[in-house]
């Protein structure tokens, strides 16, 4: 994610950083300069009118790529936040975990406290492993590397040829709940809180899962990009008889105001992964363990994350 | 569904793969030609204006045009994304169900520790039954043929002329559920919870078949469908005196556009079933079968459905 | 509710049926015969310039009819939507009902079981009597003649004089449930939860009479209502110049339009209603009935409602 | 709120009632009276055309004025019907009320059933009272007239003073509820449910005091009607030389339709108001309390309240 | 926020208060002052036609400009009701805790009535301490000064080195509750009730971190910024041959309706600032810790916070 640089008004008209030109610069270019092209043939060699079009059939197209557009960056952007409250409710499920876990349990004789207290300490730190497993799955990155600087190997080998890792560990999380319930620690009541606390993970994590697998359909993505490209690629051939030598610029603006919309919705269809414009999952992630740290008490936690060169990962 | 091939921009241009065009060939194909037709007569023979048209009329209907559209396609996706987080709650509620049912039963005596164990797993195998049936329901397939792979035949007995099988089911799981509680083998909360999650399924496919049964209103079908082809037939005889022989050209581009809208639309509104833009309802049924077999400690799993032609059923 | 005919695309173009044109047909024949007077005056007659109009206040109130159209029928399609999800929650809520009923009875003798036997069938089916008296009070019919089929007389005189019948029912629902859980035959628990599927559906039938009561404010259909008629009324004045003889043509097809999306808008904002385009609240009150039929292990049932003549009422 | 009267299409054209045109007649005649002297001066003195505009400036605008009377227009209707959706859980959680006193109130000894009786009254029309004093609250009323006719003057005393009286009733209802549950009336799990409808009587009033303090952000207020003004203002300008002596009829139509649409987004957008296009509020305050009495069992009960010409109020 | 000074219409039309003008106003100014000159030069110099432009590529640059805008203006205003929903929710959640805590509590023994009685009354404070600390953590204000106006100091020293303040405020809280629990003054039920008024305290918290961390993605903001600015400051060079001199004027009303487009938008998308378009998030908090007064019984509440010239901070 972008951190907004607070560029002044003026400044911001001339930014590239963050602005996804890169990605779309070689279009841009290549549309301009056609145009250039077509400029050149038409005021040195005067076309024939029958070979030229006007104004009309991009007011008429416009009807249909406006829709196109105006639907495909809703959806997008409704994905991208839908991305991002499912990522609030895991900082807010975690957290109420961790402040639950030192709640609820009760020693039933003195001798278990310290098993007890180092037992809660795992809890809240399996859920800060899980929160990091469900970042490297929306990111395809292998989760195993980082499981090993929480968990002990015996805690890992269960997840190891599981086809969904994340799910893997709350079934394990389950199992682990249930064996101090049978302790006694925990009372009918509380129990059934925590679960539903691990409830509340898997609806998050099958939210995620649903927003990173089902992308929008794939034929509007065709449809979109290639309107937007015909329009611009036929564009210089409407406007040249009207605007002569300010075509190539007119392409240019318009061109890079609609490669700039499709390019943005492409992004941000997909907001789990690691273009710039995503959403920082791994800062997240690193947030809700800092903040668990700190409700276990620990000291000399790191710093929250901060943007590098104004990106958030 | 259709898996993004990732093409280069280029490539994706002049794709035909996953685009419906198959759909709409004819239809384009048809408009072009007429208008090709409309084309030569103006040229050759010189149209008396009176019976020709300008591009004014065009704009005004595409007005009409525009809200059709726009509305038809929003309120499709939203069906689409309605039909994905329904079956997606499924996902989840499967997950939870798998991971309960061993969470929150307790044998009263050790004796019974086989046959709970026994019920337990029939428990999960029922829910993965059911899945499939809700499956084979939302795509007016029969569900008998799975449902004996998974099931003993006492089992099935009872949902043969059943209007509503994958509803008869959680029927029956409820009496089963009973019956265990009655045993006590579960706490009264835990019966409860379990059976809020049979309550969770209820509704999910209640909602479900709600989409399945009420499309969007037939007479939006007609008037987008009516009004998309009267638009694109008489369009020639707007544009031919401005744009001369491009004509076909344009009316190619824009009838491509529109008729691929309409049928996205056409496609995604019934989300459902087996057009290749269709949710993959029978790859997430597999996906939660296998989730829920390594839940229950199965080896040598299945792998997770892969995309056949990048297409994803 | 109009079932899809499945008609071929070509078809479809000239079908009347389940397209409300009935309802516009006079309508847009006055704009088309209006038209073509304008037309036939103007050719044969040449009126002054000063009195005929062009196409420019067209574009421009195009603008405001724009933003009415599309936003009244968002407007109406997210009631008839809503409409149909709480119908679709009344089926979720009656399979429940009738699922935990036979669930969560425990007789404490065995003396008991008959008459607790014949108290559960009671309670289900006074469910079923609910739904059909819902339907009734959308659709302002009486509801007694249809309650007698189901309900013992000393069951309906209470309900008698009550200025809302369904209300009324839940009341009772709620005073005959009190009595079973003081006989001992229910948990605390169960009568909980059964509490609860009679608290949902009494926000069910609030959430109904809602939609049912409160319009889309009066001011939009008018001002709606008004500016389609004026534009379709003026339009021949503004494009006969341009257009000549196929003034009437334009005008049959855009009044077509906009009628038709008027009409289509007045039909489904009221969704509980008997227009053709309504939901099928008849069909989906048989259903449920069904449904639970079968649920208390009738045999016998009735078919599921089939559409007749495309009509699903 | 105006109830639909029904008319035909014809005579709804040229209905005043309940249109809001009362309070727009005057910027449309003025911008009609003007539109005329334009023309005159135009025809009659030929005026420079380096001093008239044409209808391009209009067409961009239009642009701006699109998107603001467009989104005006969805957040002032969601408002509506969010205010609407917040009454009627305001019906739904008060007859659900109604409802579970009598089912869970048990007396401990005969002797008090009568005792209890009367107080099982006295917390139902302690929430008719209260209903009614969310309504003064709503429509800046003062509540203590209506509150003196359902309260005793010792229930009335502790709300004097306070600052949100509503809120201060429910503090009262909790400390009411809590005495009978000290006294053994209920158990933990019916005082439990009964304190949740109170938390969503508190629920649903926050939402109504949001709706109504937090209105659409006042820049937005002034763009829209400022540009709608100068809109019509200088519409007579660029039209003039197009359609000579029919300006003033143009003007009328475009501002009629222009100042309508921001007129009715003013009214509904604070939807609690006593305009006639307003929910109606005490209309709801009063059915309510009609549901309730027919609940307590009381004989000759109002009937409901009924539009007076065609408003409901 | 600005509180609507209910302005008459004609003085609304040329009011500055509230309109973000005073932000906007050089930009205007630029724009207006370069058409001028633009005017200038083409009307003495007759600028040869190859180096100007017409209205067309405004039009078609329109399209992309309204997508934009249209839909920066809709999720900046979602994100701004969403921050007031969360805003209102506290409110709610807070009046429940301060209703909860004397209904629940139970003391054990007579001698413990008054400990209890200043434990209730220091729990409600606390929610209120917490409610400001949320706000000036939303405005990025050090919330130790206020902190010490509510809290001993030896409740304040756990939450000094936190990264997340009121996230530690909330987990203390859970400390205090478990121990209050625990001496028995409080029900499994009721404690399990409190303790999830704290965890809807955690969603709200974190609702509102989400909206105030995650903003619209930033490329929108670069390309609309800058999409704007180009369409007018082109503008006048498209539309000087059509208007003459009244160029400048054309352009100082569309830069207006643009430019103050972009400037709400900017504004309302991050809805916690101190902005005066912004929640007045200081209020609200104040209007909590007087209900909250109220509530505890307290005479000389202070007055509910007023608007300062027209603003509610």
């Amino acid at each position: 994610m972008i951190v907004d640089p607070k560029l002044s008004w003026f400044r911001m008209l001339f930014t590239f950083r963050g602005t996804s030109v890169t990605h779309t610069a070689f279009r841009i270019g290549f549309m301009t300069l056609s145009a250039f092209i077509v400029t050149y043939l038409e005021i040195h060699f005067d076309v024939d009118d029958k070979y030229t079009l006007t104004s009309t059939p991009f007011t008429l197209i416009g009807l249909a790529l406006g829709i196109f557009l105006g639907f495909r960056n809703n959806a997008a952007y409704e994905r991208y936040w839908e991305g991002r409250t499912l990522l609030g409710r895991l900082v807010n499920s975690s957290r109420s975990w961790a402040r639950q876990i030192p709640m609820y349990f009760t020693a039933t004789s003195p001798d278990e406290q310290a098993e007890m207290d180092e037992i809660k300490r795992q809890l809240v730190v399996y859920v800060m492993a899980y929160v990091h497993t469900v970042k490297n799955a929306l990111r395809d990155d292998d989760p195993f590397p980082e499981l090993e600087t929480f968990l002990a190997p015996d805690e890992i080998e269960p997840l190891r040829g599981q086809r969904n890792v994340p799910a893997a560990m709350l079934h394990q999380l389950g199992i682990k709940l249930t064996s101090v319930w049978k302790r006694g620690w925990l009372t009918d009541y509380h129990y059934q809180t925590l679960d539903a606390t691990v409830t509340s993970f898997t609806d998050i994590q099958g939210g995620c899962e649903r927003v990173k697998n089902t992308p929008i359909p794939y034929a509007y993505s065709v449809l979109i990009h290639r309107t937007v490209a015909f329009y611009c690629f036929f564009l210089p051939f409407g406007i040249v008889k009207d605007v002569q030598w300010l075509t190539p610029l007119v392409v240019l603006l318009i061109s890079h105001a609609f490669f700039g919309l499709d390019e943005i919705g492409d992004e941000i269809e997909e907001p789990f992964g690691k273009d710039e414009q995503d959403l920082p999952v791994a800062a997240i992630a690193k947030t809700i363990e800092i903040n668990l740290r700190q409700q276990l008490g620990e000291q000399n936690v790191e710093e929250l994350p901060k943007p590098i060169d104004n990106v958030l990962m």
